[in-house]
């Protein structure tokens, strides 16, 4: 309940116009990667435009601005942010000139050698008015143009120097570009509508402007739309990696509309409730979820079991940013404003819920109560992904193994802090088979330990 | 999907302080009852302080104002209004002062007699601020005090002279006051928190602050909480009524954790599916609902007729109200941003789609050409309200008969115009089975047009 | 340099339309009476619409706004406010409806009997929104209504009620009519263009709409703009009393450009000023004015003595709103953000230095400083208004005598601490004789504690 | 009336802290020079901060952000600017990172060698983001940091590249720097205040936080406070050019009480009054000025003709940025709004009514007309800038020749366009002796079409 991402990208070239609208709409439909700020950058000829600031896409664009940003290729970009300050300044595209003209960058996920690739940039001369990992892709793709003999070369030959998460949407003067690591951390994926050309984070912001899907872009290609409006793609920029396809995007992050890799994420979910049913077996009367992202491993318990499904938890869908939280005295009862039990459910029944994840126990211990308050008899917590054990590196924001319940305590220390009457995990391995459908490996680092990148000596940043 | 009511109002006597707090906390659990603009009064000793405005209540209240707010009483409300320009002058709760000092009324409901009150006490040379129902009740209980031994008293003078739907909390220098119409139209409860006494519309603002139900308040009844912080009650104000409380509470407006009148309204969501499949039992392979209040009714409808509930449309959480709407060339597409088809579930499937009514048919053509081009082999649409055929006089937003779908067109037609397989609404006759555990009659004039007050010669407003 | 006056007020009546803009502008005009919040009622035919808020004319109003309040009649009002919190909700006109239809108000002044009113009519009934002059003024105009044959009768009946300072601009749904207190304590003129009527707190907001003046709304008259669109006036309302014309609106309140009951205010400065040099001969080089309001009076000092004048203090004219205010520790410098020393005016000479008024003395002391800081070999500080020793209960924000420097110290100490080499005011004597022109009597309470209404036991409110 | 500037700059270096708060209120003082944009950035140990925004001072930082932005080290910077959209994202002062850390740039003037020099960095591989003059000027910093040996000397080799008008301050980890181009276009002061330094624009800024005047940078000069806090220069970075101090800061840019280049700026615009007055001799009854920049010049011209100055036309000060200007139809009045006529200065009179300069000359004839209509007998103009024939490459807003008023007719042809009895302008011969106390050459450009620096083929950008 409390895991975010960075964020999420979407690219489009559509000879017809309208660009702006489309990415408007496609942000829009990808706004649960990211809801801090947003941004939009068009192409109309040579003219480069670009409106981006804090805020929710339906905040930050005004019918005026779609106008003005009009186009035959736009990117966007919707961003999840850590940092308070200046979320402003953060806000992507990255709008850039360079001898050959302009360029944007939209990106989301997390280099790991992003300090080394600044201070060999620094020292040949660079200077950077961020610190994102953005700012230096597009500082790489600026140089290498100098010495390639095309933009896509340019961005395979960046490509080859990033270690880490990234998938890319790059637009030039002429020319609409997307990559993906060569791990494949991220999803990315194509889509068209009759000539169009269409890239996003993922399949359901397709569906929002009227697209079909056509295929994801594969681990370490380089995907272009070229002059004469087709898509052509380069594939030999890098070498074969173990590819690793972050977990918690089935398991939390992507809308169950998309199909990643193949992979629906709705049945993903059920999967992972299935598994869960099956490694941890338990007389119940009733099997209930925490909304949004536990009710469909819920429903997949539920028909694994046999034990019914029910709606146990309501969610209050009007919290704001800037809503205030109860003072320390009334601590307990933050996680009450959201959720509220359903009595009629509940009440006097040996009640399983299901959680997408346990991060810091502190949500399950009030929830717990919650349930208990409302007449549980028993309550089962589950959580149908694995123990945390390590951060992530790649762009999830996992806090440090110090927060981390699993690191802390045993599973029945856990149970007991919680408060619950018993306490499950879905394992790594069963994990690992939620997504069969899936054409690519999966990262499981922060369930593991093990990356599919050696991430040595990370220090905090 | 396009039906709203007014308001919710929320009050709070506590001895022990903070009430702008609780009343805060107990506004954003009602939100659900209206997003356009909200506000708190309290009462320290004889100061009443108010903060309103539009906006949800996460935006309009910052630290400070809860902080300058504090005291030992608070009314709140929540509003919904159709009307475009003012929304801030409409905000409540209003407050007045008199000869007896200062006062604070919210009121959720709509009067059907108010012209002739406002002509009334004009002629007696009243003069208004605004255009609302809830001036003029403030104005007449004011007038009313000046005769009647106490507040309580004056309040239920007041309740006599008033025809339609009015939930009323009042709150004076040491008294809170709360009042239901003779008909029970709208719901108002009453809960419980050691020594402090609260009144809500749902019983799921109660337990945001942690309170417990007590009863809920008796049409025609006035409750109060008297100067040695009893609850007291005045029953006699006005003749027994045939109770009326608004049907489409259980189907629509109020929280599924809410309990009103003793009903739970999940339940009753379950039993309108249930009603609805031995009505309507269809040859079909998977049933689905419209999020959010459609989905109660599928899983009661999967239940009674053993075809397997499934989640089919999936909807995007974050269209805010400055969200620009699709041009006209793209209208058939609105649907679309806020909801997508599941293409595992619905793909070469027939489906039966639960929504919670139909007002105009237009939003019901969308859903049904979405789950085809998702691939669903049969769409059979039913809705979980009865065919609406007249207006509300009681302050739920229905349109006009010329705008009403099922006034405009036979049954046949209706199901070709939007496109389904077979289209079915729950009779009548159910609708009123729902609620098995509800203490109240009924409200369902605007299925029958038939009323719990007769009105005759409404004009438009 | 640091007194202010509640309001100015704006009245238009126009067949042929486009009214809010030219109140748009007359209220612009008159922005120096009041930056706090402003607002524009209009009529059109029948319908009655306002727009009002915090903030200044070229804030509160957009395009749209002016468009949308398109009408034949319209009255603005400006506002200055000493209360913190709710700004918006005392924003004028105050608009109404009553038996005979709707009808808005729009007042500058302060009622001295408004709490002996307020009393009397709530006994009667009266419930109040506000604790504002205005809602007070209004509820009697409907009052009266009832039993006067027309509105401009009933608001005469109504000037007979009051006692206290207030021009008022009131528009019914077909007349516009103007009221001065019998005092004649503010101004208020009477303008036409072409057809038009236009009523103003000043005449420069009849230049600013391209009206001529027509001539002033006598102390106790009804003026008012009749069915055919002829100027009327009811004269017998109320006893002839003794005038009391405000002298700060010569000293300070109103723009030098404007000329109030045949008395030019520029003139009235220059007038102060040479009484001033007649009252107050100094051996010095140079005489300074402190901008903007003390500027001509130094030149008036100037031309009387043959001292020459020059520019000896630079106003910084970007302060606004929310500008923070240097630290405790810092707070000597306020005074030199706002103003600063012209060293090659000062440096080395013997400098008379005149200023609007001294209240508190604080703002003296840190311009002695400044001067002499910048090189003033000698400093000799003039008041072109006489002490301050009493409070005004009549609109303009005068502190308690506890404040008020003159009420504290003899003139010597006055001079001491705030480090002068001489000090002096203009005579109560000399200020009558500022506005030789003028038609109206005058009040000069603050300066001699004898108002034009007794004031007996006027608590605080 | 219409000619505008580009920004002013101001740095401090304070190790006794408030820094912030000291720029804030620096850059308050000379809010004149730009009103578009503002921003501080500072240095605490090696951390460096910024807020900037589009906006005023006043309107741009909280109490909050002067809090966070605490530092020993403070850059700020004020901007006019002409473009529309982005406002927010050319807010300066720009802050960077490359190899040696980070530093941040603030930069009044315009370079006109901008192109070559963009194309020159861009060829090695340079991106921007920005089309601002600025960036570059970052950039080739932080290039010449790589080979210099320390950052003083790097802004000295920078200013060897840039040919056209800067005044620059620079701040790295653990210095302060100013710079001035050879020319000294832009002024740029410094003074001290105990041991704290400061550069600024002018020197009113100075005064508002205390400082001293201590000295101005020189043409050339990059001074810049070392490690110990000691006031170093570096003289040698470019050849001596002539100088050329644009002669419209004595005119109009910058505050009267500044001094620059050792002149005073108010005795500047008395002697372009005594100059105009011996050139223009006028039989005339009264002399007035345009407010706020003509009243000195009428002032000067009153001392040497002998007629008496008088206040003649009086200014709105509180027309803001969102204010509606008329409609087309009512064009002639929109000065109007801003100034009107004192009837009892200039009716019956023979007027000489001096500006400070004429540019396309729709504000003379609406003046002359003004004038006429408050009874003027006769209306002499006269500008105390010579004719406009050519435009500005330095940051001077000047429009081109196609709308210059004094290139599209004769002096008599102007005359009588503008309705007046006669019009004379400042002789460029005059204007070169108005500062005689200054120690820099001139740039009169705009009057002579010769410039310090040649301009051939300056395309517009």
């Amino acid at each position: 309940m409390a895991i975010h991402e960075e964020c999420g990208v979407f690219g489009i070239y559509d000879k017809s116009g309208g660009c702006a609208e489309s990415a408007y709409y496609g942000l829009y439909a990808l706004q649960h990667r990211g809801q801090e700020a947003c941004g939009i950058a068009t192409m109309n000829g040579l003219e480069q435009r670009c409106r981006k600031d804090a805020g929710l896409v339906g905040e930050v664009f005004s019918r005026e601005d779609l106008a003005q940003l009009n186009g035959t290729m736009a990117v966007g970009h919707v961003r999840y942010s850590t940092t308070g300050g200046s979320l402003r300044e953060n806000a992507q595209p990255l709008t850039l000139s360079y001898v050959k003209g302009t360029f944007a960058v939209a990106h989301n996920g997390n280099l790991v050698n992003v300090d080394d690739l600044r201070r060999h940039y620094e020292y040949r001369g660079a200077i950077f008015h961020t610190t994102s990992d953005s700012e230096i892709i597009a500082y790489i793709i600026a140089q290498e143009r100098l010495l390639a003999p095309s933009i896509e070369r340019a961005v395979a030959n960046t490509v080859r120097q990033l270690r880490g998460a990234f998938s890319l949407v790059v637009m030039s003067s002429r020319k609409l570009i997307a990559a993906r690591d060569p791990w494949g951390f991220r999803p990315l994926c194509i889509g068209k509508r009759r000539d169009a050309w269409i890239f996003a984070s993922e399949s359901c912001a397709l569906d929002s402007v009227g697209a079909s899907f056509v295929r994801d872009v594969e681990p370490g290609e380089v995907a272009y739309v070229d002059l004469n409006g087709e898509l052509q793609s380069i594939r030999d920029c890098c070498g074969k990696e173990r590819t690793g396809l972050c977990l918690f995007e089935f398991l939390y992050f992507a809308r169950p509309d998309s199909v990643i890799d193949g992979q629906s994420v709705h049945a993903a979910r059920l999967l992972a409730g299935r598994y869960l049913a099956q490694e941890h077996p338990i007389a119940a009367d009733v099997v209930i979820g925490v909304p949004d992202s536990g009710l469909n491993a819920a429903k997949g318990y539920a028909l694994e079991s046999g034990i019914p499904y029910n709606d146990g938890l309501i969610k209050n869908r009007y919290i704001g940013r800037t809503f205030i939280q109860p003072g320390q005295s009334a601590r307990e009862s933050s996680v009450r404003l959201k959720l509220n039990a359903l009595r009629s459910t509940v009440s006097g029944q040996r009640v399983v819920v299901i959680d997408d994840s346990i991060v810091r126990g502190t949500t399950s211990n009030q929830l717990v109560k919650l349930l208990r308050d409302a007449g549980a008899k028993e309550v089962h917590m589950l959580s149908s992904a694995p123990m945390f054990v390590a951060p992530c590196y790649f762009g999830t924001d996992i806090p440090s193994k110090e927060e981390l319940f699993a690191c802390k305590y045993s599973l029945e220390e856990m149970c007991r802090l919680i408060g619950a009457d018993s306490l499950g995990f879905l394992s790594v391995e069963s994990l690992r088979k939620i997504a069969p459908d899936c054409s690519c490996g999966f990262c499981d680092g922060c369930f593991t330990e093990r990356y599919p990148i050696p991430v040595e000596e990370q220090g905090e940043d």
